[in-house]
């Protein structure tokens, strides 16, 4: 079989795989399993474009190292194709180990477990799987190798991994304020000692960048009626594992029911081999599809939630820059209880309170580098004195309630 | 609450919800449905981008209607607010009765019920719902309407069905050779007698519009390997009914159980009431759960089925102008009953020989009828004295075989 | 003829033509001028995309009015079909004084006269021709038109001039950093009292757009390369004049030759009707086709100017916080005159020092006012808690230093 | 100075410049002079947009042929690096002739004189500028360079320059319908033998890219108001030629002058050096230059056609599919005769009789070769039996009649 497959993709046209063993890798379950976990979890009921998967962005992120290397390449920069393999395997791989919803849900279903440590031992486990081929990826996906700028590429501050995220994020939601000039930048990298670094002419690029970043954070991932759905589908898994623990019998393909019957912390997951083999047949719809089932169940809590969710009839949200008056909290606690017959501790999952913090900006901008002109290299913060990056540098935190309409 | 949302969409940046009505049937449960169940149903297995639902689709169609009207009423036709309602409605609900994968399990789920129908059904149900508010829309839909072009905009050779879809799936898919130049078109449209039409400078963008359609076809919906997915599903389930009717216990929704287990022709299903019930309950994630399940179900044929369609192993897919030889079929029959350790009767399920059309061209071109600017409507195959259209108005049949790849 | 005309617009797809009198304006020889005068001068030098006309801005400006009064109706504003004509006719003729090369010559071939001095003065002579049917356009134009929203469309903070060249000049030149959501501003439109104001959840757009201004200052309108073919063609002009009083014989169309050979100052440009006749003849084409003959001229300073023009052999300019060191620009003088053979006077047709400033923030952003979602009428800066706007608020001020390549 | 330049295009993003020859030759004066020529001469009066340059068309192509071998080379075959950079010198070059307004005044400045001998002429002369370093590139341009297939890419049925030109018409006239897959044509290139092919799946994409041409032909190239403009330029600078031949003094550059008081045959052209270099002073700015003047020239046919041009006073243009009628030729004569105080003889000037072809399909379609997955190379025709490409494979021929508005 031609394993040299091109893929079509609206973001950039098309994507070429670049090698057997990376076709090899995206063919096996593992990789095929994210084509059923959608990048933005619940967002999609605001953006309903919004559908896309962990393995288009993979694919995606992988698209733009093979650009990101040939630009330094054609700088002079040595990078063998052993180099280039390890470098798209690693970033196509870098988000293996989430499960269903993603962040939504990754402290739900388990506790203490990243997604992280579990893309780690996904890729420990394919190492064994491919006898050793990706020893090298591993290295660079863990900044073990020398080269460090390979690192850079896929987790620093401008890395492929987010140039694809806001690129497709944008274009499926149609939020068009989210477009960033992904090829320019591209463009303007070079590496100074081993470190990935702008030319200076690309500062622009860079701050625009950096502003549709904090725009897209507003706009889309932290949308308030996306934070509701999401809320919601936390608390009605925190329900299900609740009841079932309880010994409720709950309607759920078996992975699912064994994350809502055990409770499985960090030492269980990764010692224990029988969780992992259980999470990699979780995907969104899973949870779906028990939560329409769900919608039907006797307890209250439970199928009001489901009910609300399958219906789309989501939580108001507040989002306000100092927190909630705690009477008004109490008092809405309280109505809850009234309106759906539930005692107070039980209208805890319909009342909540959070914070949420415009995440795009934390520890962030001293980490881009400039390389200037005259070969210089700066921190953008210094390079732009035209820029008003500084005020970029902190972390906005705002304070969210949300309750059911209507109550 | 302000119903006069605006929607963000990739296709065209905005859709405007044009009334607190049609707002309501947005979010009425059967519609919400439709976020479940995606335009192309497997397509996403070659085009990953292709995760679209019928639920964007549904509102793109509406959009293109208030262009469609906003035309019309520039040149001179009259319609009323609420003829444009009712239009809007209409085409919003006209696919409403889909179920999950759509067209390919159609036939399989249940016997003999078109989704035609069930959309009709459902939509006389929301007409009682809302105090017969949806009365003119249902006339619209089901052609009684005396302004007939209003028909024509949602069923007939230049529908803005068609229109959404061909502009939709090639922008999920990413296949650029399905673009159509819609707004050229809509800005075309014309009422002459009761009858929509074309004037005649907009020859050639319908000429693209039919070539566009036809290269769809073969590009995206008739791809080989959508074909070998849809058919590896529609086999799957075929089996998991033929078990669960012999007593076999299958993991499933409940409403889904309900399909499984029971036969239900037109008959049942028009007047016996529980099965529309279970049937708006079902998506395309209650199908996906449970293959996931079925791939360790004791059953060589399917689990079997099952674990080919996760891993994306799909069947090999032959496309050819003349019917394949019946001895290589009976061969391939016979190593597929090795192979999987199963009877040649069992074997059907995994050989199998079909035919499909481009159905583009079914009796097609003499239905767009040209403006021309001495006011005379004539066919377009008689107004465009340069074109090949003649050549496109005949049905295209090749045949299939398709087989389990390494057998 | 039909005038009600649709024009292809690569912009915005299509522009129509809102009435019998726009036709007839656009028609008319005044109107037809800006097809030869480019919207961005000098640019395409450097993006050579950028060849784009004063006619299809001021077209692409009046599309976006109907745009943004469609919105405005849609809340409930009433704005006459009169109040629409008129407020169309404005923005199509709001920048119908252009000379050749807009900005960069406006102060070269004449004195003191400011190009919208000249529209208004054009706008006048045609409200004559058209029998007073521009009066009201006139008022809007002039702001004494009392729905004062009407004017600040047409000249404002949000003003859809801007809306248009912002967007024309990144489509042109491909700088995709300055696409700004245009179709997301004009829906957010409002009015409060009189005055136009961004509903609240516009904030991120507009913060956007004004990011996006920026860029565009230092990318393309700032851009060294651009500033320097300017600041050649503004020598060249000046060399010319000062040759023409001096009595040397140049080759000029004699429109051109006008200009050359006497000194138009505001008294006599607008007291004299010759002067006017005479300017309206003129556009960019004018200058370039003298520009290459006169690079045989025997004037040293201009033939080598008019050389290094049509050769594009650009001044070297340098760009920096702090004015250039004089004994620098002494030392560029001297050897400037030793290589092209001139007086040290006549060598300051070569080295040159100017100021810029990113004219994008002078003076602005108070001026744009959010509508809150409590009906609050509050400024943008203070709206946006998130923001950085305020960093915005100040003057950027560079200083160039520009000198030939080489010597 | 560095040379690897990167030049933003709004088709492509972003084009690279590849070597320091090609750099310098795109410096070179004969080549930046065709900033000032139009791909599309006249064509900007019907859709504004299209003030694309001959200088960004070749860079585009130019662009395209890097891809191309890229393409090529991933597929095994080998291609040098100085083959690379011939080629790429050859496509940018292979227009370099042209003279002002292209197609519209190549038989009207002089007689007998292509452009395609004119480029030949004009890139030998910068090999012998470059000590002989375009031997290579001129050999590919002539097809005698032994890999036929570099020729091809240059000059055949799905050469770079078409593929180009196409794209750009399309995306800056706006007519859509005009947009090919370039990029998925391209990745289908092969070579068989020693000839480009295209893969089979890409017949789909060929044909769409087919229709697309014809398309392009009659909404732009073909279309009548675009026509009706080049026509009367043409006349223009026919009656300017016979006004100077008699001895009339007319306004215009020394370079035009030259062409319109000396009578230019092929001979003279090529065998006295003194024509070739006033040719490579022209461009479209010194035709509208000198329109302009002659708008008041005392010659009633010359002032006329220059005045109709300025104010965009078009004929009015039918076109049909047989003869027009000879006594209505006649009589639109006499009449012109009339109004314009002119000669019949002179009439002439206004109304004119000629046939267009639609030339996307001259000897076409044969020589577009398939290489099916057997390896076999066939014709498309033959290889798409879904296909109506026969019927595209004959020229339609259509009769113009253009005559002034209103006689």
């Amino acid at each position: 079989m031609n394993k040299k497959k091109i893929i079509n993709d609206p973001v950039y046209g098309f994507i070429s795989i670049p090698s057997v063993l990376v076709y090899d890798l995206i063919s096996h379950p593992y990789f095929q399993r994210l084509r059923y976990i959608k990048q933005l979890g619940m967002t999609h009921l605001v953006y309903p474009g919004a559908l896309h998967t962990r393995f288009h962005h993979a694919l995606g992120a992988m698209h733009l190292m093979g650009l990101a290397i040939e630009v330094l390449r054609g700088k002079g920069h040595s990078i063998s194709a052993a180099e280039e393999e390890a470098a798209s395997i690693a970033i196509l791989l870098h988000d293996i180990g989430h499960g269903p919803f993603s962040h939504a849900l990754e402290h739900t279903l388990m506790q203490g477990v990243h997604h992280e440590q579990v893309s780690m031992c996904l890729m420990k486990q394919l190492n064994e799987t491919f006898n050793g081929k990706l020893a090298t990826a591993i290295d660079i996906f863990t900044g073990q190798y020398p080269k460090q700028f390979l690192h850079q590429l896929i987790s620093g501050q401008l890395d492929l991994d987010r140039m694809d995220y806001l690129n497709r994020d944008s274009f499926f939601t149609g939020v068009s304020e989210g477009v960033i000039s992904f090829d320019r930048i591209i463009k303007m990298f070079n590496i100074a000692g081993d470190a990935l670094v702008i030319e200076e002419k690309g500062i622009y690029s860079i701050e625009k960048f950096l502003i549709a970043r904090r725009l897209m954070y507003w706009q889309v991932y932290l949308h308030k009626t996306v934070i509701a759905g999401e809320q919601m589908l936390i608390n009605t898994l925190r329900r299900a594992k609740e009841l079932a623990s309880g010994g409720s019998r709950l309607f759920a393909a078996p992975a699912l029911a064994h994350f809502l019957e055990n409770q499985v912390g960090k030492t269980e997951f990764f010692e224990s081999p029988g969780h992992l083999e259980k999470f990699v047949q979780l995907d969104d719809q899973d949870i779906h599809a028990a939560i329409k089932v769900w919608a039907s169940h006797e307890d209250p809590v439970l199928s009001a939630l489901c009910r609300m969710l399958t219906r789309r009839e989501l939580f108001k949200v507040e989002i306000t820059g100092t927190a909630p008056d705690q009477e008004r909290v109490a008092d809405l606690v309280q109505r809850s209880s009234a309106v759906f017959g539930i005692s107070p501790a039980e209208a805890g999952y319909f009342v909540y309170t959070n914070t949420v913090e415009n995440r795009a900006y934390n520890a962030a901008i001293e980490n881009v580098n400039i390389l200037m002109k005259n070969n210089a290299v700066i921190d953008i913060a210094k390079a732009s004195d035209l820029s008003n990056l500084q005020s970029l540098d902190r972390t906005v935190t705002k304070h969210i309630l949300a309750y059911p309409r209507g109550i």
